[in-house]
Order: C-alpha cells, then structure tokens, then sequence
C-alpha cells in the first residue's frame, strides 16, 4: 500500500531563525506591520509502498534521522495518511 | 489577540521537483528503497497580532502572495489557530 508521509522540519526554539528574521523584516516593509514573529522551516511529503502505517511512519523517521532533519539545530514531526 | 498561522508552501504538482528528486536518491543509497517520490517546501509559522481569526488569515494571505510564495511554481494553504 501507499502511504504519504508529511513531515514538517523546523528551528528549534531555543536558537535563533535568521532566515525568519530576514522574511519579518522584508513583510515589514511591505506594509505588515502586525507579524510579530517568523519561523521557517522545510514540509517535506514523501510517498511510501509500505505493509502498514507503523512501517510507513518508520521509515519516515528513518529518513527524517539519517537525511532530512540535522537534529543539533531541528526538530521535526510526522504525520502519515 | 495573538493567531499562529502555519503556512504550507510546495512546488505545483504539475512541476518536476529538482530538489526532491535529489533527496529521494539520497535516501536510496541510505537503504531507503521504499519511498518512491519526494517533494519539498517550505513551513512558515507567523506569530500574527490581530483582532479577529479572520483578520489574522487575511494578514497570512497578504503575505502569503507578497512574498512567501511564489505562485507561478509554487502553491500555499494556510491554517490559523
């Protein structure tokens, strides 16, 4: 069977998003002067043949380990459907 | 009031995905065998400050089309809570 798996990659909390900073202030000069606050991260869909959801969401998170979140500065979270 | 508004940005179904492309080879040579397409985005979260859910998603989508995503390649869904 197919699964999708979303998995949504993003700055840890306690560290600073410069790339976040840089999109507020670029939304600040447009006018949106209401956005207190940007974070970005990456949502990444993948498709898995897999037997059943718990393989599914396993591989997942062996691809979010060992290639798609750097785990020092992300954190990350899945959902499978 | 303060809304959170995530904001979803992926490559049109319709576009290849250079970037997702590369990183499902990665996770093949991992071992990862069983994923059989990627794609990849972006995950933004602004903090917004408004009066109203409405007025917060209004704010999202202003932003959304000024500067988030680009919709010639890209398309966006937005949630607010």
């Amino acid at each position: 069977m197919m699964f999708t798996a979303e998995i949504k990659v993003m700055p840890l909390k306690e560290l600073l998003d410069p790339q976040g900073k840089a999109v507020m202030g670029g939304l600040g000069n447009l006018g949106l002067k209401n956005i207190e606050d940007v974070r970005i991260g990456k949502h990444i869909i993948l498709q898995i043949e897999a037997t059943s959801e718990d393989d599914a969401l396993s591989t997942a998170e062996e691809a979010a380990n060992k290639l798609l979140a750097n785990q020092v500065m992300e954190e990350y979270s899945i959902r499978i459907s």
